[in-house]
């Protein structure tokens, strides 16, 4: 059973999880639970439904959020994880959200990982997951300016494990890891930057002493220009900040790539686009991406 | 006339170089000017070769570089310069040099486009230039921790307006600009960093004010993700800094996008790679990006 959090009801989110929920390969690949807004009966196989919301017309019009369709949002996320830590679902895939709107109703919300995090207490590491890269986040939903003080060895040398111990599973075997420099050119030496030198630096030795297949750090442009080509060396890489990875991850190969949680008690994955109000309601919302998430999901709770 | 300062010459820009000068391309479309080492001799046209040195075999292994290496590597751009400022050349076009082993022997040197921009006292921008994305630098080689302190309104607005001049004839007419947040998806409304609503957007509104056709500040991610899809909407992009971009352009088309630095009185190109020392002397290295750079310095001279 995958619980699915329904999103922004005034983005595409019900349209991509009404058409994911009738492709093939999801209907073949798993059970769905959608815990979403009442409005979806009938779009939906009704077993699948749990009604969180019974949202009047006005908040999930496309396009126009509302601070009702924000807290909505929020009463998805709770149930699924409510769910989920009964023991209800064995995977969560959450449709996106607004975090603009959810923080406006009052609610503060940095993103899922965050959130998941927290509820189940224990350190996560967000996953960009394509078939050509997979991309892991060091820091992700932070202002530039504090991604460097934020930087740890200590924490950096426990998502190497994280990485280490989750990917091997996806992979089959001890995952090869390289590891992004914080700097342009990774410093160069100490040049461009030093945190190569004083904090990523050691957590790659104290890894390798532990036993952990892990290089770097590399210049970040360098390293994924490599995985443009076929033979890209490394089975994950640990990127320092947000722009870093997903740019690589989104750029290299979008549709598939999917965002995938580590670390949590059961699998989690998300599509990586946004609600994206433009084109809301209008039914051209690509679903591949969200069946991808739900695929991925199916793949890693049986796996 | 296109002035080729020789780069590193215990990496692998020597032998690009000398592979680049043979290609038929390279040959039809220019006329070289080699500052470089006196072992060229015989390798590329001799009416070509500057003998800037004459190093001893020591000083020019194979991925064995040496600080008498370094110093001829600043002394090659300097003469390149300095043929440039006297008219002799009418584009320039730079090989891959090593900044770690400059510095070591003592030459403060932070990238040639730093260095052309002093030695002209100009502004420059450093723009990326490949078939599917063109993407401008707010910050180069700077590190991290220092990017959202050096962005300024002032300077962001200028560097567009400067986009806006040099990359008009590039594509034929006004070019519509994309600019990038500096934070997770643009800093979400202020969730996630401020920089966009006090230094980016600011400035994005002053060059619309000026007639410029801007967008943003836009979340790089997704920016790019649109990319690598067949329409995409900008004919540059301005980001903020320099992994940002870079990932981007080099993940995206890595061999045929040429460095370009906008704001100089000539045009300078070079290939984007390093000097390799992992390659170097087995004749492995890959000339095409040094073949696109010196196409593209001869493409500008004529424009």
């Amino acid at each position: 059973m995958v619980g699915i959090s329904l999103g922004d009801p005034s983005g595409i989110s019900p349209e991509v999880v009404v058409k994911a929920l009738r492709d093939r390969r999801v209907k073949r690949a798993l059970t769905p639970m959608v815990f979403g807004d009442a409005s979806l009966e009938g779009k939906v196989p009704a077993a699948a439904l749990q009604k969180v919301t019974a949202l009047p017309a006005q908040d999930r019009r496309p396009g126009q959020p509302t601070l009702e369709g924000g807290r909505a949002q929020w009463a998805y996320i709770r149930a699924a994880i409510s769910a989920a830590m009964r023991g209800r679902v064995d995977a969560l895939c959450t449709a996106p959200v607004s975090k603009e709107v959810i923080s406006r109703a009052g609610i503060p919300f940095m993103g899922h990982t965050e959130v998941l995090a927290d509820a189940f207490d224990v350190e996560v590491l967000m996953l960009m997951s394509g078939p050509r890269l997979k991309v892991a986040l060091a820091t992700n939903h932070l202002p530039l300016a504090q991604v460097p003080g934020a930087l740890k060895t200590q924490t950096l040398l426990r998502q190497l494990k994280l990485l280490a111990k989750t990917v091997g599973p996806l992979v089959g075997r001890a995952p090869r890891i390289g590891v992004c420099g914080l700097n342009p050119h990774a410093g160069e030496g100490g040049l461009l930057g030093t945190e190569e030198l004083t904090v990523i630096g050691p957590a790659i030795a104290r890894a390798r002493k532990a036993g952990l297949d892990v290089h770097g750090p590399l210049p970040a442009d360098g390293l994924f220009a490599r995985a443009a080509k076929a033979r890209f060396p490394y089975d994950v890489v640990l990127a320092m900040f947000h722009d870093q990875g997903l740019v690589a991850a989104k750029a290299l190969d979008f549709e598939r790539t999917v965002n995938v949680t580590l670390g949590l008690p059961l699998p989690r994955t998300s599509p990586d686009h946004g609600v994206a109000y433009d084109i809301a309601g209008r039914g051209r919302a690509d679903p591949e991406p969200m069946v991808q998430a739900l695929l991925e999901a199916a793949r890693q709770a049986r796996g």
